[in-house]
């Protein structure tokens, strides 16, 4: 169950809600976003929640079993929109594109791509400048500097910037440079992390572990939620199989399943799910088709010559195809 | 490296041919098939393929190093098309759709959906006589007779009908009520079943296995290919993973794969895949983007009284709704 | 729930019981093995399953849920003791090894091996001629000559033979020559071929699915005891996951929970498991110590040379240390 | 390739050696442990490691080719034991058994607990205090007070304790009430967390991720190594797959896999393993007799009552009975 207060509530109100509902053997928890507060509540008897919301400071009360309870859409039925500002939004309607490169190389790469982006209606540009990598000894991003730089330039096109966030120390150094926090697939757990970019006023964008589940993705991002910050992005990014065809499973399964959960948008990251080139094409459409409210894709100047992922990048020609078949497709 | 030999190739000649392959060091499995004769060989020496080219009696050879040959897109660039007669083909490129009840269960639940079907362009009836089931105390399908009416029917209504063999001993008995042979995901590696399919005249289906690998897929095709049968149509239908949140992890990263790597159609089944009746249509769209020949949907006039697998097949307004959608998205 | 029936029933007693199971609003299947009548009762009721133990004719009664019944511990408490004649028992009380080559591959090979097997106590010799392979131009066995000289050796030095047979045509040619029939993973769901060995008054062996569910193995033992035949033998081989470390993912979990849920003796395949020789003893040991009843293990005079698994067969010496040591750890 | 520099090197010398390297169109990464020195090389170009061995100022050089290098058997192949004080060790000859609560719950807890470890000679005693949950709306842990309690107790009795931390910000306020780090699996690739370990001057514990490969877990381990410390235990805990009949896949085949590559100590956690009570004595044997070195064992005086984990927790009558098994086991 979650009690919305009133914004103005007065102390004796809330702390009354409070004793009812430890009375009818309820724990709770209080949560204060940004935009609103919340009681979330939890417990196993059956209650009758109308006698909630006839409580005085009390402005909404829904009944949620799920283990995740304020990104439900069984608690908010209308879906969040994401307003970035400068009229970029994600979820309000259209399809959003986020591309760029896997990880940001230079100055030159960035503005090379930007205009190419700008021609195809994309707003937002990704880029890593901290990369997990499996072993120590691999290529592990060019920091903080490099993200100034990306920074500047995206904002002179009036673009706006995501990339990854690996650690919380990262929060506070990255927090003037970033439009988007993103947290990775293999992140997808760290608590800390998550509760962390819960106190964060900029939107964050989720990706399913390596083998997370969907109820797991949800909670994950619960726990964002329940730290204060709702703008919340999930990423299916694909998950680890025994198939070995292909980078990952790019399970677009799970689009309509998140969309019927929660209210959250729901983007799909097709270069890291199938992870070759040539088949970027097919499933960004057909993530579209089942219902995604955007894409993420890696694209490169020069792909044989990326530093990191260059086996899953789309040079320009073949993004500006992809972004064209799009846009035909979402005009249904 | 498939040698494919002259239709009219005299002993003496063929012989030599034979020769030269085994000089080379490799061994061949001759293969005739109701269309050509072939030499398949495999060895791991390189050899110049352009020499087995000169030789009399040879129609044309190419090197292909798969696991898989005949099905490989290296031997045959063009398209396999179905032609199941009464102008009802597969991968002549338009999308087929085939649709029908999990289990056939009279002769008027048939009729009531036949008008539907052909309302919505759809000449490929499924339908379900003989049903592997987990559990040897569950419902195993009504059985041959009902399948004669079920042929009768569709055949009444100019329609083809599709259906699942399970066993060697059923071939000759249900060939003559049947247009495409089905071979179930249970018996995706059942060799024998398809060695014998492979001297049939008829169009086999090859559902992929509930954890079978792409190559395998395209091998248990090789072995109905090398046995005689060219008319092949493969079909993905959901893989066994660790996610809970729908029946089978439809994928759709299979299609682009698939289509890139053999010359055969390649259909979807969303039904058994993701296995939740709403989710159906999306991932119907969705494979149709990916690329998909054509989609098998399993529909029920009143799904919630099926005999077998009601809750994920689609009552007949939601089906037109789908071949509606299905329709504006193939336009392109 | 199931019913047992007493040897000498009135036709009279028997039509009695089956009118109260189904006024109880229950189904129920007649099954008849080589050893005893059953009537297998499938229904959603609460029911007091007292009064079916007072009706006249009913040996024994007890509710078993689980989707598999007959081979369930909850009908039968006590293990099934495979008594294969001449002194040579499977799950009675001590461990038993099978070993013998991959395949089949001369009369030499098999005399050679014997000695080895006998001097360590082996009384049963496994060994293909009929080999399940996922492509149509590899080795598929020697077939049946080879299998009835195989057998002559075996007979010749009070062996015990177990084989694969891979379809219902094969059942019946095979059957003078074999002691126990093998249904391999890829046959695990091949419900005709299990029905079929369910008429065999020979023991069966079933193997695991290459991603079989626990669950699933017992339902297809439940096939074949339900087709008649009592003396089944369960088979982990290992299942198909991520894991790329080696050649299956051998669920050693599945040995402990099997011995729970069933009556029937449990053993382990080590080599077609993790799939690499030198890992096949520790393997073993596991498994023994996790509780198994018994190992089938892949042998070969000189692995280096064999026609098929050779990466994954012991030669003799490595086989002598693994029973060697098998025989201490299973001293307590 | 690796080079493992003499103690004290001069200056020069190791600039020499550093160029030679370049030269041969490597790269190196320079690592300091806190007990050597080493220059880890990383390259595609074949070259003779002699040259290397005969520079100044090199004590040791090795070829690796993995991905993981100074964790690998090939750099070192002598196993790498883990001395705690007080005579308590790992990996020395001996099996190790640590065991404790999944959460400390009190002081009365532990203390009752210790006799019982005590008694069956535990050295070493678990129990968490920041406990990663899916859930944010689940129990977290007591945290740093109850820990600082826990480790007084353990110090008290003699005894060395491991706990889990979750977080960089953790490992300064843990350092003074631990004797192993213990990082999660789902803390296993939080990259930035091991390299932070790596400065610390106790030993790391490092679990599986919960779909980890055994290559990644290598990796991990290479993380802390290459920061500066050699003291690592690697732990199998159960993969994620399909089956449903248990908690997690217990992958034993990793144990033999791992104590080839790696010289580091390997113990396996059945409790979250196959994570259900009466299974954990059977896959622990079974642990053992794959060749672990150790087990991780929850335990509870009262296990119904355990506010995590109880349902796989042994009461101490049961931990008593496998530490008896498992000590005649390993007595062979």
């Amino acid at each position: 169950m979650i009690i919305q207060l009133k914004d103005k509530i007065a102390d004796f109100d809330k702390q009354s809600i409070e004793s009812v509902i430890q009375n009818a053997g309820y724990q709770f928890t209080e949560v204060k976003t940004q935009q609103k507060s919340y009681l979330v509540c939890i417990g196993k008897k059956e209650i009758d929640i109308r006698k909630f919301g006839l409580l005085k400071g009390v402005e909404d009360v829904h009944r949620v079993n799920e283990d995740y309870k304020l990104v439900s859409r069984k608690w908010k039925v209308k879906n969040t929109v994401i307003d970035l500002g400068d009229g970029i939004t994600i979820n309000n309607g259209s399809k959003t594109i986020i591309a760029g490169p896997c990880s940001v190389e230079s100055d030159e790469q960035i503005r090379g791509m930007v205009e190419v982006l700008k021609r195809n209606g994309v707003g937002i540009i990704r880029g890593g400048v901290f990369k997990p990598r499996s072993s120590p000894y691999s290529f592990q991003g060019f920091g903080l500097d490099v993200l100034k730089q990306f920074y500047a330039v995206a904002k002179e096109n009036g673009m706006k910037v995501i990339t990854e966030v690996m650690q919380l120390s990262q929060v506070e150094q990255m927090y003037p440079y970033v439009d988007i926090f993103q947290v990775g697939a293999r992140n997808s757990q760290n608590f800390n992390l998550l509760s962390a970019l819960g106190k964060v006023d900029k939107p964050v964008l989720i990706k399913r572990g390596i083998s997370g589940s969907i109820d797991e993705l949800l909670q994950s991002a619960e726990y964002v939620f329940s730290s204060g910050n709702e703008r919340l992005i999930l990423c299916e990014r694909g998950i680890r199989t025994y198939e070995r065809a292909y980078r990952n499973t790019l399970d677009l399964n799970a689009i309509p399943i998140l969309k019927e959960k929660t209210h959250l948008p729901v983007i799909v990251d097709p270069s890291h799910g199938i992870g070759i080139r040539r088949f970027v094409e097919p499933m960004s459409l057909a993530a579209i088709a089942a219902g995604a409210d955007g894409l993420m894709i890696e694209i490169h100047n020069e792909p044989e010559k990326a530093i990191s992922d260059g086996f899953q990048s789309l040079n320009f020609e073949e993004f500006e195809s992809l972004a064209r078949k799009m846009r035909l497709l979402s005009g249904h």
